[in-house]
């Protein structure tokens, strides 16, 4: 403490490498994120998805414009947010490499839900949305998806990711 | 199976409710979200705090607009936000309850951060932040962050609200 009651400051200049540090301890479900592109599934691994509102039921998946999936998730589009469970990890890794691009849909019995993206039959949930707004900030755009269409699967245990590792 | 490979549709009806089925699946980090309003010390717990860049480092929150902190939380301003660990259960609930208003801040090493913001010293991670975008969608607000100072805590557990209960 340097006066009372007051904690000292951090060095500016680590602030950006703390905040990455700090991310790493929030815990958050893995989910894939799936749409078409020119009529191929294509899809990326996510932990940034976010319940938004209820009424009108919505979420929020955060993507970074350099990622493919950025150049796919336009106003409009179709796309799907699948909840992993503990027993996808390879299927996430799958989904978070470009070298395992070949693997990402053999396995979670993936299928054409009713907009005609890939959806998750094995996922915790598979949630078909269409884009209603998205929304630029630095290097990521917030992609917000109303949701269209929910299917629950069997109750289990999610996957998670917290400190650079899943759970 | 309806046709070959399709996912037979949900009835449109149910997928509000679904929805809220579907996000109890989704894991994810307890935080408080606290700030200064007229001068006294405010603060809700959240399970919306997601990474948004770190260039620059920024996160969002997704904040109802009838909460209180809603009207607290304008462009400019600042707030912190701090990730709870597994044995801040109690703290959680406290933030998390008008009735126990009065128990918030007693626990959990609180004292002013640089801002002058409520900072938990006892958080996994404490991030303060100045708000740099709102962006309202539906019956919430989208609060982003920029990240102005960092504050990493002792190793821990995080606590993790999943299917409605603490983990």
């Amino acid at each position: 403490m340097t006066e009372a009651g007051k904690l000292p400051a951090v060095d500016e200049a680590t602030v950006g490498e703390m905040f990455r540090q700090s991310m790493r301890r929030l815990a958050s479900s893995v989910s894939v994120v799936a749409c078409l592109a020119d009529g191929e599934w294509v899809g990326m691994s996510a932990t940034s998805v976010t319940s938004l509102t209820m009424d009108p039921p919505a979420l929020l998946v955060c993507v970074n414009k350099q990622a493919s999936m950025a150049a796919h998730l336009t106003l409009g589009m179709h796309f799907s947010v699948n909840l992993l469970n503990r027993e996808h990890e390879g299927l996430s890794a799958a989904f978070g490499s470009s070298k395992l691009r070949a693997e990402r849909f053999k396995d979670g019995g993936w299928a054409a839900g009713s907009s005609g993206v890939p959806v998750m039959g094995e996922a915790l949930a598979a949630i078909e949305c269409t884009v209603d707004k998205m929304v630029e900030y630095g290097s990521h755009v917030i992609v917000i998806g109303r949701v269209e269409e929910v299917r629950m699967g069997n109750e289990a245990h999610p996957l998670v990711y917290f400190d650079g590792k899943y759970r």
